[in-house]
């Protein structure tokens, strides 16, 4: 029996396209990463296209390793993804916005506030993609000599996440009353500290900005390594991951909706979207002639530059044409590492092949074909439940996500498998997800914890 | 002689207004203070009056104590600055863009890049107001119990707008070529690394993110204590101060530029810009008037917490209307206080008295009269070198602002002092402040410390 709800789709920008080289393809947007007026566009066309979300991924840093192959990449430089958000939310009005910030690097009361006042000026269309960072180059801007290790990253995100939720909570909906008659701006009985004491944090709150439209921000994971997962089951709304086979895909998706049981969530309370990587041609031939094209213009160090960084670990050493190199367990990113090497193994590939395979998708399901052969793929898998949706990642910008619009989009509309238009308005509800209701909506008014939170301020300043 | 230059104007949104009971005023903004159209319309109401900036304060915190008093007084929410001038970005066109952001709770990689990116969206417009934190609400949110002392705070700021300024460096001009035929993205020769190890700081660098329109945003400081004033003539561009009386802007003034000296920076390279706080009427009688009514709407525990904060110390133990108590030194915000109590030990005040007539405009010049009067305090100051331009805090928004545009902008129009038409797209130009070369500019390439930093890199993650 064919699912009765509807796929859901976002698409990830990334300057140039997702395929390494794509932005030297004749087609590809040809001005600057920092051309917000591109970016505009894209949104736009992404509205058009009713997609659930605009994505932005993010790191705090570039390596100083393997420079002049970075050089050779479109990898280094792009704008910090919350200021581009604020903007293109005045730009749009619902596509939903997900920007990365990583939990290893901030402090919880910073990413609350400005995900908060990001949900209520672009009226609830925002999402936060919380991630932990695992590299050298980021922690070497942050006062580190090495990165956290995997362990301590999860656990420092986890509480980190709990404490922004908690954060989020500190209004009751209708608290700020400004009531100019009686001189009553907010009512305090309707402010909650948070009072957080925990191994990573103290956070005592209340966060300066209100619950918004959709309660909070719609939380996103990708996480695939076993913590990662977990965390995930226990907090994430949207999960993108990567899978490059129906089989891995369903195992994933299996994995994590069973897992959400022990928190008390139902499997609806997650939107499982693995990223596709579509080429897409007027016939097979033409599909493919388009992905080898693109093939043939990446260039070695950028590949292999790229395969360091997926697997985390440096592989100068190696020949490029000889089988894959044993390599040990490391404390990397491991759930993608695991899937890339497993499949590396199973298909006997070198690393040049890994490269020009793996890389140039990062792990992502590479479709090449017919918009109605892509969206068989869509179908297959939302129906034979690996997916709840996908996270679209064209290989070239803009023509890649053009493509998708006016062909894949309509495809899936006529077999009833996406919206024709946007059914509500917030991110939250083009996703199906539950609104959070306030952790202290049913509790009394903790004025206990308010009173105590006065007998800790031992100055008044 | 008069001077040849013209004066500029900043004005500083607070929602409701910046008198402490104007939001109680029947004609101030109804709507809540997450109400963004409202702040768009504001923007655009200063880019009609041909201000040079709008300005965004910023506090990290709620304080628990007091909460009732908090509740009736229109501070404690808001929009974080940031995300709000991200967003204004797109609905302005020329007025520049200041937001507030510590130095105390922040690290320098995530300013240098969120100002970088959001002064590339709005071609140039952007200003960073540099601020310490010495709130204990504030060191809750962070994981202190106790705030920072006072001189560890400004040498925490000292190297962090530092290594901010070498962030904003990272990339000369043009070194991101997007050249798709030989396959080179950016040309690493033109990439610096920071490599900075600090006392309180360790920053590699580079920033993934390009030097700006404007060379790098504008540094805007408001700090008056001796230290403030120190890393203000060392780095502040544009500086915002309070002064009550002409004679106390002249010192100020004269102060500051002669400090200048000693770091080889010329007086035209900062502009000083006191706090105006003007209730303008058709006749002196109507704006006294106007003026009775607001302190009229002033409740005693909001006009005490307020007074509290300025003077950085809890008052609940003092009488209302007897004269003003000995307090002791402390570690607080010193400049500001210094002027206050000063000031009110002069005048013979109670502490009602001091907080009817200093914490409704925080220690600000109150100057209330007709449009001509309003234009000739300003003239006197800006002749008498005690300001380079105001920083107008109108005491009710929205009519505070409109009454400022309508009436007495065109009277400094009419003499000559202020713009009919903004000269030139960016802020440093209506500023008048010279671009700032990049520190590399005349160096040759630092392909020695590029090789360092290759070296000092120990796993390739």
């Amino acid at each position: 029996m064919p699912r009765a709800d509807k796929m859901h789709l976002g698409v990830f920008y990334w300057p140039g396209g997702h395929h390494v080289a794509g932005w030297r393809h004749p087609a590809a947007e040809t001005d600057s990463p920092f051309n917000y007026r591109r970016c505009v566009e894209l949104a736009q066309l992404a509205e058009r296209g009713k997609f659930d979300l605009f994505f932005l991924a993010d790191l705090v840093g570039i390596r100083p390793s393997k420079i002049e192959a970075q050089a050779n990449a479109s990898r280094a430089v792009y704008f910090e993804p919350l200021t581009l958000l604020a903007a293109l939310s005045t730009a749009t009005d619902r596509v939903g916005l997900v920007a990365t910030a990583t939990t290893t690097y901030n402090e919880p009361y910073h990413l609350a506030r400005k995900f908060a006042s990001l949900d209520l000026i672009n009226d609830g269309r925002t999402g936060w993609n919380l991630v932990t960072s695992h590299n050298q180059a980021e922690a070497a801007n942050f006062n580190r000599d090495t990165h956290m290790a995997h362990a301590d990253r999860y656990e420092r995100a986890e509480e980190f996440v709990e404490i922004v939720k908690g954060l989020w909570d500190s209004w009751d909906d209708g608290a700020i009353v400004m009531d100019k008659e009686s001189g009553r701006y907010f009512d305090h009985n309707g402010l909650h500290f948070l009072n957080h004491r925990g191994k990573h944090f103290l956070v005592r709150g209340p966060l300066n900005v209100p619950r918004s439209p959709q309660g909070h921000p719609v939380i996103v994971q990708a996480g695939s390594s076993g913590p990662g997962r977990e965390l995930a089951a226990r907090t994430a709304e949207v999960i993108f991951t990567a899978a490059e086979t129906l089989k891995d895909g369903q195992a994933f998706y299996a994995d994590v909706k069973q897992r959400m049981q022990k928190y008390g969530r139902a499997p609806n309370e997650v939107a499982i979207m693995p990223g596709l990587f579509p080429v897409i041609g007027n016939t097979e031939a033409e599909a493919r002639a388009k992905y080898d094209y693109l093939q043939t213009l990446v260039q070695p160090d950028v590949g292999l530059f790229l395969l360091e960084h997926l697997l985390g670990r440096d592989l100068s050493m190696y020949a490029l044409d000889e089988p894959l190199p044993d390599l040990p367990e490391h404390d990397g990113a491991k759930g993608r590492t695991e899937v890339i090497l497993r499949q590396a193994r199973r298909d006997n590939l070198t690393l040049r092949q890994l490269y020009l395979q793996v890389a140039v998708a990062r792990g992502h399901n590479i479709v090449i074909g017919t918009p109605a052969r892509i969206a068989d793929v869509m179908e297959e898998w939302f129906e034979g439940h690996a997916a709840d949706g996908f996270n679209v990642l064209p290989p070239v910008f803009p023509t890649g996500l053009e493509e998708f619009v006016e062909l894949v989009v309509p495809e899936l509309q006529r077999r009833g498998l996406f919206r024709t238009e946007y059914e509500g308005k917030t991110l939250r509800q083009h996703l199906g997800l539950p609104y959070p209701k306030s952790r202290h909506t049913t509790a009394a008014a903790d004025s206990v914890s308010l009173a105590a939170a006065e007998d800790a301020e031992v100055d008044a300043a």
